[in-house]
C-alpha cells in the first residue's frame, strides 16, 4: 500500500493510520493531506492512531510536520485515539508531539476542532468588542 | 496488526479498511463491529474501502456478513469509496455486494444513512397517516 486514504467529513479531514509509516508512505501522506486541505478548504485534520501500539521519533516528526503544514494552510491538526501505553512511552522517551493537539477520541477531537475554529472566529471579533468597551468607557467618563 | 480500528462518529461507526483482510482480521472485525454497535447503539456503519484496489469473493462475503449482522442489530451498513476499477471487476466477476448499500464517499454515505434512518422513523408513522387518510375518506363519503 502506497497511500493512506484521507476521508472528508464536512469541514474536517480524517486519516486513520493503521500501519507503521515508512518513508514513502509518510511523504505521500504529507503531500496528499496538504493538497486535500487546499482542495476541500478543510479547517481541521483528525489523525486517528488508535491502531498504533508504538509511536517512535520518526512518527512523531511526521505528525509534527503534518501539523505545521496544515497550520500554514489555516487548518488545525488533532491526533486522537492514542493508546495509554503509547502516551507513557512518548513521555519516557522524552518525545513531544509538537505542532499538533491531542484528544481522547474522534468525537472529542471534533469538539476540540470546533472550539478552536469558533475561538478563531470570535478572536477576530474580540477587537471590535474591545473597541466597543473602550467607547463605552469614554462615554461614561 | 490484528484489529482494524472502529471510529465512532455520532450515531455512526466508521471503519477504514486499508489492507487485505485475512481470516483472523476479518473475524475480529466482525465481532468488534457487532459489539461496538451494541455498546454505542449506532444506527449506521460506514465502511471505507477507497484504499483497496481489489475486492475478491472473500472480501465480498465479509462485507455482506457485516451488513447482515449489523442489520440484526438494527443498523444499516454502507460501503463507501469504492475505486472505479473495483466496481468493474466486481461486475465482471459476477460478485454482488449483498446486504450492504454503497455510496460514492463518506459524506454521501452519511446522507444515505440519515435518509434511511429518517425513512424508518417516518415509516413507523406511515400507518398512522394511512389511518388518518382512511378516516378522512370515511368522513367525506
Amino acid at each position: 500500500m502506497d497511500r493512506i486514504p484521507i476521508l472528508r467529513m464536512g469541514n474536517f479531514l480524517l486519516v486513520t493510520i493503521q500501519i507503521d509509516l515508512y518513508d514513502r508512505l509518510a511523504t505521500n501522506l504529507e503531500s496528499d493531506l496538504v493538497q486535500m486541505v487546499n482542495k476541500t478548504e478543510a479547517k481541521g485534520v483528525l489523525i486517528d492512531i488508535s491502531a498504533l501500539s508504538i509511536v517512535d521519533s520518526f512518527m512523531g516528526r511526521i505528525l509534527g510536520n503534518i501539523g505545521n503544514m496544515a497550520r500554514i494552510m489555516d487548518a488545525e491538526t488533532v491526533v486522537v485515539g492514542m493508546q495509554p501505553a503509547v502516551a507513557i512511552t512518548l513521555v519516557e522517551l522524552g518525545l513531544e508531539l509538537k505542532g499538533v493537539h491531542t484528544a481522547l477520541n474522534v468525537v472529542k477531537g471534533m469538539e476540540l476542532l470546533r472550539n478552536k475554529i469558533n475561538d478563531l472566529d470570535t478572536g477576530e471579533n474580540d477587537e471590535e468588542s474591545a473597541e466597543e468597551i473602550a467607547t463605552n468607557e469614554d462615554s461614561t467618563e
